[in-house]
């Protein structure tokens, strides 16, 4: 059996290009005790991996040259070793973008398919989901009647912030670019308003939907949007900063938020979050949230790309700004 | 009896000029009710007045062209038509840079002058020791063992930031310009370690002095020193944003922290203080403050210029880093 698997070939300058992988077959290993032999069904796509490409320190170990890129995956048990996990387990865990992945059971969990597909594990019941829901709930604090703006609102993270949000009792405006995002925010995600970022200038839009100031801001972004927004804070304002993705592909420094100082007029607070450090409370978030799916308060969308081997120009559509909702690979196109 | 008085004749545009003033005498008013005719002996200088030249909003009006500028003032009470206020009396407020004023006595509050002379109601027991007291203590929350790194830390905020973080059994490294301030805070208050910003690397002396990494940080300055400071925080670090003294005079865009993200790697927050916000609770803090003076904990320092008439001048001392400890204009050179 041949596994095909994406090798970080060399770290990106910029932008990631075609050259940062190797798109190779191995053998599978033979299984160790305590393991599976996982057959990856959906891989994710998450702006947070163009950052383990980055070489030093971060929330996480970077992904070394000539290792199998990392990812978030669901899959099936194919063989396995520990008595807990038999053939035909659906499993979540960080297989990599690679057809097969031999993992010790410590390292994976299994899901209920009957709850959801597989690939809503990668999305609002997997770690996009437990983003926006402890990020916004702990760190954001959004109470009634509050407004609560958030960039990257179709995204993965995003819509799921909105969504909790609303169900807060908070007016909520998402920042996203293209008139097919905002309509699907408005219309289908019933958020109560929606900024063009690409077609219109942020900080009138923000000033409009916002009259009274912004409470909460969740920033996915960073860059000109977080700016504009600090503009717009009011007096004890929480900003979450989720993620930068605006800044990622920089090969000029970071620009830094210019009006940070609207923190001290409002005393205001910018706070950063790691979704991992929630990880004791993954079961309660999940709970709450396929409860609220049931309910139909918090609706959900992926982006679903077939071929492993479209993985590279599939991974730049996020930093394109080409995916609504939560952005994943099918393995296996013909399945 | 003519009333000499600086009033705001412009507005700057970066550094303040001689011409952004003008050095008038009037006329002192009558008395209505409840008011007071107070002689001004010490005219506070700080950072915070360049921001009330400025126009638009802050957390505080700004000062209007042909206005008497701003300031935080002590001084003896001449005439009264309040029976609470009697002549001889010392009573601190905001009565401006002029050597009179009348003033409402809702507006301004008498000081013991048996528990500290008079200019120090201006420094640790006025403003800049209780932005310094609710700031280190309710957004730093600072914990026993924990590095606490402090900017601007000869003065009039900063140095009090350490020597309360050193009471409270942190290890203390402060930032200033210049070997003779480094001396001042290792040699006189106890600071574990001074950083001189303008003669070494900040980044590998930060590294050196805090090996464990920085859980609080109370900014005076911003700019670069905070960007570095950035790079050396721990994780659930604390960044109190009190001012920002490096960009006050900008004429470009203030420069935003680029090495913000080093918040979300590290969980870390960034939050904006004003001290008028702990108004309800300066008695405590003045008590505790006082007591810890008397105790030969905590040791303030006034820098002293006498002579109304050089107030221009003596303003810039403090973007230039001239002055240790808390600045002060005595307002009659020969009392």
């Amino acid at each position: 059996m041949k596994n095909r698997q994406f090798l970080l070939a060399s770290r990106p300058v910029g932008n990631v290009i075609k050259d940062n992988w190797d798109f190779v077959q191995s053998d599978v290993p033979e299984l160790a005790d305590q393991q599976v032999l996982v057959k990856i069904e959906y891989i994710s796509l998450d702006p947070a991996m163009r950052g383990w490409m980055n070489e030093g320190k971060s929330y996480i170990e970077p992904v070394q040259i000539g290792a199998v890129m990392r990812a978030s995956t669901v899959g099936k048990v194919l063989k396995s070793t520990d008595s807990n996990f038999a053939v035909g387990d659906y499993v979540y865990g960080h297989c990599g973008v690679q057809e097969y992945a031999v993992v010790s059971t410590a390292d994976i969990h299994k899901i209920d398919t009957r709850i959801a597909s597989p690939e809503r594990f990668l999305g609002v019941l997997g770690m996009p989901g437990m983003t926006a829901y402890f990020g916004l709930l702990n760190t954001g604090l959004p109470k009634a009647g509050e407004t609560v703006v958030v960039s990257g609102a179709a995204g993965a993270v995003g819509s799921v912030v909105g969504q909790i949000a609303k169900i807060k009792g908070c007016r909520v405006v998402g920042i996203a670019g293209g008139a097919d995002k905002c309509a699907y925010l408005t219309q289908e995600l019933g958020f109560d308003a929606a900024i063009d970022y690409k077609n219109c200038n942020v900080k009138k839009a923000l000033k409009e939907h916002c009259p009274r100031g912004i409470d909460v801001y969740f920033d996915n972004v960073g860059g000109e949007i977080l700016d504009d927004v600090l503009t717009q804070i009011r007096m004890k304002a929480r900003i979450v900063i989720c993620g930068a993705i605006s800044q990622y592909n920089n090969t000029t420094p970071v620009k830094g938020p210019s009006n940070y100082l609207s923190l001290l007029v409002n005393r205001a607070r910018m706070e950063g979050i790691v979704v991992f450090d929630n990880v004791e409370h993954y079961g309660e978030a999940a709970a709450q949230m396929a409860q609220w799916i049931t309910e139909g308060k918090l609706k959900a969308k992926e982006h679903v790309v077939s071929g492993i081997e479209k993985f590279p120009e599939t991974l730049l559509m996020l930093f394109n700004g080409e995916n609504t909702g939560k952005l994943v690979l099918k393995v296996d196109e013909n399945s």
